[in-house]
């Protein structure tokens, strides 16, 4: 059963205290629809993110620790330091089956302690141990977790901070260990790490040894809606073919030929280096220096979109970077060296940062002159200095905003201070729309209208003009919340938008398993029931519809080769929370 | 007459543009009524404030030219790359008189260069004239300004940006040069530097050689009021005694004795050293030096707060730091020095900094662990950073919440992104309704509720206590800014809140001046008109009453010696505006 809730209180006196109490009035909810429903009622809106009065909340997915597929996501709740809203970051690997199996339907962390100690926080099936160890003060994630195996064994998952994390930086990520036991799946965005280290906890040490699956409440129900939930994904193409072959970074060439593959910080719709890096090369050199282009970041995962990553010689550098970060280090700043950015991957891994956030930031350095576009070494040191943190380590480190504030930049593509991801607005409207409007600030994965508009997975949306996009992103951020919510990996969503029959597996799935049919109703029930708490929580906070809007030179600046600018009123943007 | 807008359009192809034209909608404002004005009605609200769109407005007051005693104050508008918001500073010093005399209402400074250059603008009685003049690239506005006066003769007032402004730092001030044509006279908060820095202008240098004073449309009338008027100013105890004797400083004994004396980046509310920092002492000093301590900042100044500080070999250093001054670099950073304090207001004028800002943000730096609290030198060495533009002084000249979340810092003094100057709003909670509630972000000129609270001027309303503060503080904001548009130094209020017969006076200098009979409601009426213009921009900017908050630590950290925290309550901070 997932039915407690882990409180450990960082405050106490005399050092950490743990409380296992009943989910009570959040019986029911997982992954999104929980940390958000904790922040939303127990964080106060005007706290300070570094703050006692903020909570970290990790929450498995409701399918997660059971064995229904691509269920390993888990969730990461705060309020955000980079943002100032709610935040969701969520994340693969391990960690989410393995808290899920020990029972706990979230772990919460809460106050701050009073001495400067920092802690790690061990949990297997017979309960909890806090230790303060300041040995691993400023380590790497790669050294933190290798020292974990070494204390604890190698049938453990970690959720750790890097040295940004630490040093509170509104860019640091939690990493998860993968299947491998490397810390290379990151609850990456809003500075979730931030918020972990202000808590003064480096690492949480998980080993299920001894637990079972989660039991479905029907198990033959269950079993059926599995199988035929897997099928419907390998025949799919882009979840059978397209991501296990390559990788996510399958849309390297996609979105370049759409025009909306952003360049040296959003000045140009396609990168003339772009076959350099795309999904084909990268895969290609994978398998050619002994790695692998076909891999899963968690058991239990059919869709394999990752791989593992080999230098020249053929040691294990980073696993295979996502499309996003191949972007954001590469095509953003002009770079077109994969070795490059598969270095500037495993940096970001080990300091634990978003790598979105860290390739928009440098980006906008580079706007500013610290860099020359295209310069991968001088990207790679710029990346080194957040690792010391130095004064201009610890700039970068606080994402694309600050270093555009602090630097005096105007070119600045952010919105509630995150960075936007890698699809120009200009040139896939929808996306857009979500970046104005979702809750986490700019967030691909909130509403990934890339589908309708350049995929033409759900449909077909024009991409270049307005019509159409505020009624696909409002319908993907409210399908989005719910499956962040479940523990599903989100790519799951091609197959479920375009084939009903895999749109009931899940409902069967989810259904079976806690005993109560599931309709379609009801998944946008609980989606519509997360955007809600998640938009009233931001508005305690004190956003408005002004805050739901895109920089101005995405509505000024013509972006090649469409040469076509954001065109979505703001008034239709103040209708997409209209339903 | 003051009767042409001049409005320069830095966009244009080929160079800046210049346009003379009529007042028009704006006729009869001044000062900050003219600037909230200009910039509500054409800055778009969610523009960049380094952007095109954004304004740079220059407006002398209503009176300001005239032989009015106290009318050289000068109000800069734009909107704010601190506060995000609306923002007016306004300054003493020669350039109020001298653009009045030259016929012009506002100067308005619009667009952005296409060119990288740095521009210089010469205004006289002929006309205006625009040079690129990248020689005067980073010069400090000491340097500037004595170039100026190499090329233009000593009878120029020069308004000025130095390497901060240049830099775009939020906390770049513009300086106007005094009666000695010395920088020191400066529109400090908000970051109006920077938004001068981005129009590529670094000086407006203005010549009055051949114009006359503004004739008052009743000359008897307006020669007897002003007499009635200085008279009033000199016999009041606070601008007849205690601020020509002490100058502005003469309060750090007065509020110190209170409890209210932020020391320690607003950890306790006295300071130690505080005799060695005072007023007093301060005047002492400077007439054992050779300087002067009762001087004006500008012609027709009849309080003459200031001074003028030699160093320990009698050379001039710095005008007399003002309280704020000597309270931001001294007792909030532990610092009991005066020379070090004196040579750190040398640095913030000659760099074009706000000396608010960066005490308070050399305060959050050591509360950060940058240097130790009362280590005077290492503060002076952060000052240099800033002035070199290394990425740590970037941090800092971005201003205390900059500098506080880059560094991770919880204990960050700021409303709306800008510094709470030298009142703890604990233990003078008025100050605390006004920081809370501005239009300005934390500003003690926007409402002083020092008067009531601490010198019993204009009534008395217990400071430790909430009651009675909102109605307090309304109506000083309300008449500040009244006052603020007319072109008066502020000090008269203290005047004209005890003695009914120096009100009438200020009100019949203006209405002989205008030929329109004034009364006190004429006068409460402008201030509303002007509060309300401010606050529907801040509004269409995105701010909401969850941003007119004091930080939390103020409401839960209790303030030695009274220990007290902030106890007014937020809903009665939503009704300031309700009247």
């Amino acid at each position: 059963m997932m039915d407690r809730l882990l409180r450990i209180n960082m405050s106490a006196e005399g050092g950490p205290m743990v409380s296992t109490v009943p989910v009570g009035v959040y019986a029911g909810l997982g992954g999104r629809a929980l940390t958000s429903a904790v922040i939303s009622s127990e964080v106060p809106p005007l706290a300070h993110p570094l703050g006692e009065d903020n909570k970290l909340v990790i929450a498995p997915g409701m399918l997660s620790g059971s064995v229904a597929a691509m269920s390993g996501r888990i969730s990461v709740g705060c309020k955000s330091p980079l943002t100032g809203g709610i935040k969701e970051a969520n994340a693969g690997g391990q960690p989410s089956q393995v808290l899920a199996r020990l029972g706990y339907a979230a772990l919460i962390l809460e106050g701050k302690p009073k001495d400067g100690d920092l802690y790690k926080i061990f949990i297997n099936k017979d309960g909890v141990k806090i230790t303060p160890d300041n040995s691993l003060r400023m380590l790497g994630n790669y050294d933190l977790v290798e020292k974990m195996k070494g204390e604890y064994g190698d049938k453990i998952a970690c959720i750790s901070i890097g040295p940004a994390g630490e040093m509170k930086m509104s860019a640091a990520s939690i990493a998860c260990t993968d299947i491998e036991v490397r810390p290379t799946r990151h609850a990456a965005r809003g500075g979730v790490g931030a918020v972990m280290g202000s808590k003064g906890v480096k690492v949480i040490v998980l080993d299920d040894t001894g637990m079972a699956s989660r039991a479905p409440k029907d198990p033959e129900k269950f079993k059926a809606a599995n199988k035929a939930f897997v099928e419907g994904l390998k025949k799919h193409s882009v979840t059978g073919e397209g991501l296990p072959t390559y990788g996510t970074n399958v849309l390297a060439n996609v979105i370049n030929e759409a025009g909306g593959y952003p360049t040296h910080n959003f000045l140009w719709g396609r990168f003339p280096g772009v076959s350099l890096i795309s999904g084909e090369t990268q895969a290609e050199t994978e398998i050619a220096r002994g790695g692998v282009a076909t891999h899963g970041c968690h058991r239990g995962c059919t869709i394999r979109c990752s791989g593992i990553y080999m230098d020249k010689e053929g040691h294990y550098l980073t696993k295979q970077p996502e499309y996003e970060t191949v972007w954001s280090h590469g095509a953003n700043c002009g770079i077109d060296d994969l070795d490059a950015i598969a270095m500037m991957d495993r940096l970001d891994d080990d300091f634990g940062l978003d790598t979105i956030e860290m390739g928009a930031t440098i980006g906008v350095a580079m706007e500013a002159g610290l860099a020359r576009f295209g310069d991968a070494q001088a990207a790679i040191n710029l990346m080194k200095e957040v690792g010391k943190g130095s004064p201009l380590g610890r700039i970068l480190g606080n994402g694309a905003a600050v270093t555009g504030k602090v630097f005096g930049v105007e070119r600045v593509p952010v919105v509630k201070g995150q960075a936007l991801p890698a699809y120009d607005p200009r040139a896939i409207q929808g996306m857009g729309v979500t970046y104005a409007t979702s809750t986490m600030g700019a967030d691909h994965t909130a509403g990934y209208a890339v589908t309708a508009n350049v995929l033409k997975v759900g449909g077909y949306v024009d991409p270049l003009k307005p019509e159409g996009q505020i009624e696909l992103s409002r319908n993907l951020q409210i399908a989005t919340a719910a499956i962040d919510s479940t523990g599903m990996c989100l790519f799951i969503a091609f197959a479920i938008l375009d084939q009903p029959e895999t749109f009931q597996a899940l409902l069967d799935l989810l259904g079976s398993f806690y005993g109560n049919p599931m309709t379609g109703d009801d998944v946008t029930a609980l989606g519509k029931k997360v955007l809600t708490m998640e938009r009233d929580f931001n508005e305690r906070a004190g956003f408005t519809n002004k805050q739901d809007r895109l920089p101005e030179f995405f509505k000024k600046e013509k972006l090649p080769p469409h040469d076509t600018t954001f065109q979505v009123a703001d008034a239709d943007l103040d209708k997409v929370y209209n339903w």
